[in-house]
């Protein structure tokens, strides 16, 4: 089997944004041992889709679109299916009900245009979309599968996962595969590929990839067998042999993110959490909170982001800031204590206080500490530890990396693994 | 002219990569005028890649092709383009020159594999390429321009500003094109659509679309014209036609998002901001300092992730916290105003301060407050303003809209207009 992607959106042919809904699909459909031939980005022209969608099942028998399913007159991924099909649009009554109800759960009038959302091409399956008003599509026909999903990945990922997935394993070859994905924090993509190469290179029977981004990189290691078991298998060898390599630096091997790593941990332990934080402005309690659940162990953060809230609002001593400047490793530990004992009179013990202070830039910083330096400290019942780093240049880049470090110091600590 | 872009390379149709050369040469098109109506990307396959351009120029005049140049056997642009044009291969002693001395520079020898670059269309112009081994091609015949080019940016990206832009402009039509971009807050995206579809679509001339992003959303109208100037006055009329239907929800025409939009009134009228946060966990602290000199305003944040730190960390009445809970709008206001207290403390006056308490989910909610329900208050020296919303489930997205409307509140009450 082999599939083609179609996203659609003349926004997604201006300087600014990029179709991603296929990185997505492309990992979905390896898993299946479908191999993705093409992608194509086409604008909001209803005649060159239809030609696209036409083009694109001559050549291959699994085409999925992505986007033009909203209400508006410029969504026309399903009239052009219509042209490209031959088959015609029917009102599903049942979606407008459905649309109905949604707007009504909102308190808000649904506006006429909506109903656009509920045409079906003819002898296609509906897809329910519990996160949004458009509902997808799968057409099965001679030609092969045609799928409908919506734009927002929000959407698109469950409903592909959830409806999809299943209708396209009794379709997919008898071959699987298996990805065991190693979560490593602390160490840069570079340094990484140097240290695990002459490990994985040889194994080329397993295809490993590196995924990078700010403070998270990924291995990959993906096999194959005629079983899900016997894929699996297949990648333990190398898997064990990176994991000698690499230590307490992987954090995740289940596919959750060093926020909700480090959430774990902490609920785990029943330990309770404050944040004092400067340049991430925010970010680090936002990344905390991503996920549901995390009030049971997170009291809050203390967002300071001038001298005088560092000393109003945490108590930090005058003198100290006077002394070291808001950037500087005694203050890094002062914010952490302070935050500490709020998390304790608050949430009450065993308390954790962790906290950040940095220059993010552009401006700011000083010779010792120049643009880019970040102080983090970590305080629980055994005192206080701090680290010192370098991120270079770039504000929102530096504010990413920041939130990161601090996690992993969190995780490190909780875990009785040395901080540094 | 209409442009279409080919990416080619395996790689890209991994889970792990994308084509974002396409980003630059969009962009680089738009400023000449040329639309780009379609992006691809194709594997390292003879004959598809070949398919793929013959397709490309029959649609369109200017196809431009990135990748595949390498010295390797996998890379095929070079014989798919001979494919496809039906133009021979001629070797061009000149670039095994260029190649052997550039292996000489770096001291080591030539693979043979190289002279593979050396090989031009028939009837193409070869375009240097100063920072790698592969040149370009630029070939004119009686189907368009047809355009090579290597794939790693560091070389794209020069050649096509120093080789082709200058050939292009000769090509590239008087047209000249103007996008006036008016984003609007608090205005869902269909009930837009449903308000402004009956003034734009009778104006066929000016391409309108409808971005859309939780909380944000975006008019874009492109005009165009001879010059410059005469686009930009093709668009003001429909313009000022929306401008009228949608009044003080337009928040921006300069591109600035909405958090730059409420930085910059903070920063004009010189006041302080202090933010007390609940559900949306120190993103809108996070959202308000994106931007570089945000601590010229922003004296912090305090996120109060439960009860407790309500009332020990701002100082709410537990009595208040009791009689109406923590997701209400007596809680709200008393947040607003005790971080305009911490703003005037630590910054001075004029100080501001604005609160966010709700029900993110999936857990929490009550039967008057479902999950999604969310509390708004801004206070400033004349007093407090509340609001609620309900923006229904998904715990990510309801914290986005939660950010994105408070930011809206606090530029309503900067600005002077209604809060509600």
């Amino acid at each position: 089997m082999q599939a083609e992607v179609i996203a659609v959106g003349s926004e997604l042919l201006t300087p600014s944004k990029l179709d991603t809904n296929s990185l997505y699909l492309a990992r979905k459909l390896s898993e299946l041992g479908i191999a993705l031939a093409r992608k194509a980005v086409v604008g909001d022209d209803r005649a060159s889709l239809a030609e696209e969608i036409r083009r694109a099942r001559r050549a291959s028998d699994l085409v999925i679109l992505s986007g033009g399913l909203g209400p508006t007159l410029d969504d026309l991924t399903r009239e052009a299916s219509s042209d490209a099909t031959g088959r015609a649009l029917v009102l599903d009554e049942s979606v407008i009900d459905e649309i109905r109800e949604r707007f009504r759960r909102f308190k808000r009038p649904m506006a006429e245009v909506n109903k656009r959302q509920a045409y079906v091409l003819d002898g296609a399956l509906k897809l329910d979309n519990p996160r949004g008003t458009a509902p997808g599509q799968w057409l099965e026909d001679d030609h092969g599968v045609l799928i409908l999903l919506p734009g927002p990945p929000r959407e698109l990922e469950p409903m592909f996962a959830e409806a999809c997935l299943p209708l396209l394993a009794s379709h997919a070859p008898s071959q699987r595969f298996f990805t065991l994905v190693l979560r490593v924090a602390g160490i840069g993509e570079s340094d990484l590929e140097q240290r695990i190469a002459p490990i994985y290179a040889p194994c080329t029977e397993i295809a490993t990839t590196i995924l990078s981004a700010p403070g998270d990189v990924q291995v990959h290691l993906r096999g194959q067998g005629t079983s899900e078991a016997e894929a699996q298998a297949a990648v333990q060898g190398l898997g064990e042999a990176i994991r000698s390599e690499l230590g307490d630096a992987i954090y995740s091997e289940d596919g959750r993110s060093l926020a909700e790593t480090a959430a774990a941990l902490l609920a785990r332990g029943g330990a309770k959490l404050a944040v004092a934080e400067s340049c991430t402005g925010g970010l680090l309690a936002g990344a905390l909170t991503t996920t549901a659940g995390s009030s049971e162990f997170f009291a809050g953060s203390v967002v300071s982001y001038c001298d005088s809230a560092k000393s109003g609002w945490l108590g930090i001593d005058e003198s100290v800031l006077r002394a070291h400047g808001a950037v500087s490793q005694p203050v890094a530990v002062a914010m952490a204590a302070a935050a500490r004992e709020r998390a304790s009179d608050t949430l009450g013990e065993p308390a954790i206080g962790l906290s950040v202070t940095g220059y993010a830039g552009p401006g700011g910083g000083t010779e010792a500490d120049p643009v880019g330096t970040v102080y983090f400290a970590v305080a629980d019942a055994n005192g206080a530890r701090s680290a010192r780093r370098l991120f270079g240049r770039g504000r929102a880049r530096v504010r990413t990396l920041a939130v990161q470090t601090a996690l992993d110091i969190l995780r490190r600590r909780i875990s009785g693994l040395e901080v540094a």
